[in-house]
């Protein structure tokens, strides 16, 4: 039952070889990257790079998911998609913006998405990032809303994956009503992307927002269920549970923002009320939820190990709406089976968040 | 979260010292038993003994945890409580009386319990078992219904542990409507119990007979949420998935039963039809599930892990309906919790599953 | 679908006459009831009495309905069940011993029965009738708890029933959880009574205490459902909906406690709150709803006209949990089928009322 | 709470002159329709027509609906959207194109909408209008589906209506996914609505498809939900159980249809299957349902009388799923309230019917 990628001994070294390349590669191309965000790239180049939707609800963890993603010289982010989740989408865009701003890539365009789950009405934010999903340190010189692109965030959704057919891989960090909407938009996108990655769900039915139930599929079950059922192109989820166990101790923090780089002192200072609660609250580890599932988007060999398996979503009970269930013994006879992450390279992790500051 | 029995070095050698001494004692008063069934035991000896009350839907794993409890020399065995479950009532009666014929313990009360849930009347049964829940390997010389007590099953318990305050160890390896049942006869049942050994649920929301639940829940929910919630004595859960981490090869069946005593060879022909069936799904091994619950109720030791948590039962849910919920955030505040088992120490486990044949 | 009472004009004319008869010999049997509390019946007449149990968690409409009963000449009261519901099932008890202290009955043996649902904790008590359940006018000389049976009400229900086979005429005006118990003691209790008359469920979805609910129901869903399910002797409901169409006005009230008897000044003064309450929601009608079903137990002839169809109770539903669900069209295959009361002999009603006080 | 429109006697009787010159404006204008679909009309009379988008899922009912919308002159009908539900949405399509056939306007624009409900993917479609929909007469020379427009169903409300700024009524004759779609792609369409007129849902619990659900709201009980929350505009709804209190003889049906007329013949040839179905069921009477929504929404005055009252839809329930809930008591503190259908003056909705064909 378990997934096992196929990993020879020769493979391996020929990987980390190549790692040591790319490693030098983004190095080098890093320079060009600030100056000329990506269209400086010889087509050869950009033809091979990763092409990249990311859906949020930024949060701070959406915020390093991002900050990761515009750190790796073979990515290119088509364009970020905003809705609500643990903030109003207001406040997601104007998050968006603002670590747009702090990477100097304001070029990328935002897209505003859903305001509301798709049927329910129960509002589930939380503020544990804070009031405003951001630490609650507002910036004077914020970037303005008018930033926002016209187009909504679905429309873009789809326009992004048929302008780049079987190329474009859609992430998702954030409540699944944008994609829900999107595969109601145009039915045929899913089988025209490459990937879908989510952090989302739960395994072993242990929540965080509800006894049973991930925040992310809580929010909007519905449009959990639907992306689950419609989306049947290879879909990756990185669960609660399998961010709990992969956890980093608050002392890598310490070192990790110590560098006082502009973008580490921002994260820093966004992540200053969050940290200060989990300890509060005992929590001797940090986890950066949503950046777990860009990693693996980013770069397969992060997550060597996966489980291949069924899902969907629990749309009813008392504890239980917004559960993902897995189906292992296929009592559903569902044919589209989503890969479980289950192992992170947490060395290779830690040196993708020290890259993103 | 997780609770460690403690064991400093010394306890356990006293406890192995122990064990070896119970194991000679058992051996010496083996006869005394088969001729006397307890009544000769001197009252010293009868105090400092188990009492047990075994709630069954026999079923071939409640027949081997019933035998391992009669095999136990510092077990009593106060009375068994029957019910639908693995098969009708009738036959779970027949199937007990059985046991009891060839372990020469006729002597030992068989009650009736309930013949349908509480409120649900869907038909969960599934023939595991074979159509008689035994193999369907019927006896001519099988004992007669006549046997079976007139008091029912839930007055039974009421009445023994009435009369054993503070004794009793109940078991249950069914659906547990014969236990709500009972409490609802007399709520101050739970306070007057020893502890509570019970096989069912999940743990992760892996179930057996739906997605996400285990049988002996979902074949009566309502049962299972009252129990929990009522039955505030110490209270043990031997959960689906435990037994499934705890599985034996069939290999071991084969060791096991190449003994041939008359127990042995009733145990290997009432287990044909399902280890067929296992073996053709690929199962590669023996989940005698009631036996985990039945040790852990005979020798703490067993369990030498679990996990102290409030639970209760999923009552709703098109997927989750039965399913075990575990809060471990404490989100429903409630004060009593229960041991989930973890750990099991299989070399004890296979030692008494062959003092048991 | 409709079902109307045989009635040919001659039978009509019978009938009246007898009710008069009836009339008379209420008036002149009054006397001796007072002093010797039927037992001075001679047994001819005694045999032609109805026999009734009557569960109830007064309540003040539930007290009505119990001196309706005691009001009526041929009607024996076997006992009365309490149980939780429209306050705690201590306070139902003092009320009911109150009722019978005003009628000079404290001959009639009252039984505990359960203080709390089946399956549910939610606490629907909405002090309707005030705190204690009886318009909060406590009486310092109220009979003590300790004229309350020891005998708990589900097996006084059994006992009684099976002392009275198909005798017996059950009454539950009152959250159905003694009934549902009683079943479960003795599962053949249906098939041994006479009839069963419910006052609670909805018709028409149109609920009280829910937007789809009916407060006896949704107090305890699980009960009721077990009640619809195995209690197949003649089953006829008083629905909220139903008494709702047939309230009086509160002039009718004004008439009816006027005449400053004990009894009327009892149900005056116990009525007060609930009456200011309505009158203040605008709620130009008084509705007795136990009466209804409690009249129409004594007397079929009040019950023209009913519909008889197979019914359950939705246990799921985030608006429908405890909602009656009316099977017309056969879905549920059910044989079992219940008369839902549809209209009201106004004139009859009002004069059982009147002799009631 | 019953919402009487005010119709003064000598209100009534200045509708009833122009009632009849409307009547004779209708016979006049007939002729110039056939010609010129509508564009002949000079623009102070076009500004005064009824503009109405339709959708349906037809089904001969809807196809009377259509039928009726054509026959009354000052309708303008914009498009008609086609969905999922009483047969696949291609038959839908077809069925349309068929009805605009013979009514000779083809030149309305059609639109493909949703193939399947929101969330749900069980299959309620039950042939009640034969296996497509319409009776299982296919005719060989049916429209192609080549005249379906390339925008889609949910694109072409949201384009019609902002065109049409207050001017549109909505009528949905079929489950309401194709609302739901609209709304979420274009959240502000509701104010711009003139009105929404809507065939689904049951009033009192008194199901078609299921025990407590009518087909419309069954089938896509999460639309249904979005529906009745998102559209604030005015709101009409009739109920099955409205449409079946006022359902026609079938006597009716045979002079309605003996005209023999093109249309007439069509009907006939296309309700002839469900009409030999309901009458071996012993229904004695013909339920045009959708035709009911369409005749308030062309004429006021054909509904005299409404309940007004905030509703919205079961989600999870056994039984009642889909179910429509009025809250009378105002418990869910919901703003907007709906109009339900009470009363139809049969006489002005029969002679609509007689127009149509």
């Amino acid at each position: 039952m378990l997934y096992l990628k196929h990993s020879p001994a020769s493979t391996i070294k020929q990987l980390k070889q190549s790692f040591n390349l790319t490693f030098i590669f983004r190095k080098a191309t890093k320079h060009v990257v600030i100056n000329n965000h990506s269209s400086g790239l010889n087509p050869v180049v950009k033809h091979r790079m990763k092409k990249l939707i990311i859906d949020v609800d930024a949060g701070v963890d959406d915020a390093i998911a991002i900050m990761m993603a515009l750190s790796t010289p073979d990515v290119e982010v088509l364009g970020i998609t905003c809705c609500y989740g643990n903030t109003s989408v207001e406040n997601v865009l104007r998050n968006v913006l603002r670590v747009l701003k702090v990477c100097d890539r304001l070029d990328i365009p935002v897209y505003r998405g859903c305001s509301k789950p798709l049927v329910d009405h129960e509002n589930h934010a939380d503020n544990f990032f804070g009031s405003d999903g951001f630490g609650d340190v507002p910036d004077p010189h914020a970037p303005s809303l008018d930033l926002v692109q016209q187009k909504k965030a679905k429309q873009a959704i789809v326009d992004l994956v048929n302008a780049n057919d079987k190329e474009v891989i859609l992430i998702s960090t954030a409540p699944l009503m944008n994609l829900a909407a999107a595969v109601q938009l145009d039915p045929s996108l899913p089988k025209k992307l490459k990937a879908l990655y989510i952090m989302g769900g739960t395994i072993e039915a242990r929540g965080n927002i509800t006894i049973c139930g991930e925040f992310n599929f809580v929010c909007d079950p519905e449009a959990a269920y639907i992306v689950l059922d419609c989306y049947t192109c290879p879909t990756y989820i990185a669960t609660w549970e399998f961010t709990c166990w992969n956890c980093l101790p608050w002392s890598f923090c310490d070192t990790w923002l110590s560098v006082h780089t502009e973008k580490s002192d921002f994260v820093e200072k966004i992540l200053r009320i969050s940290r200060q609660v989990r300890c509060e609250q005992k929590h001797q580890e940090f986890n950066p939820c949503d950046a777990y599932a860009m990693a693996a988007a980013i770069n397969d060999a992060v997550i060597p190990k996966s489980e291949e398996v069924a899902v969907t979503v629990e749309l009813q009970g008392i504890y239980t709406r917004g559960m993902m269930v897995l189906d292992r013994d296929e009592k559903l006879k569902k044919e589209h089976k989503v890969f479980i992450m289950k192992n992170v390279d947490l060395e290779k992790f830690k040196e993708m968040l020290i890259n993103a500051v």
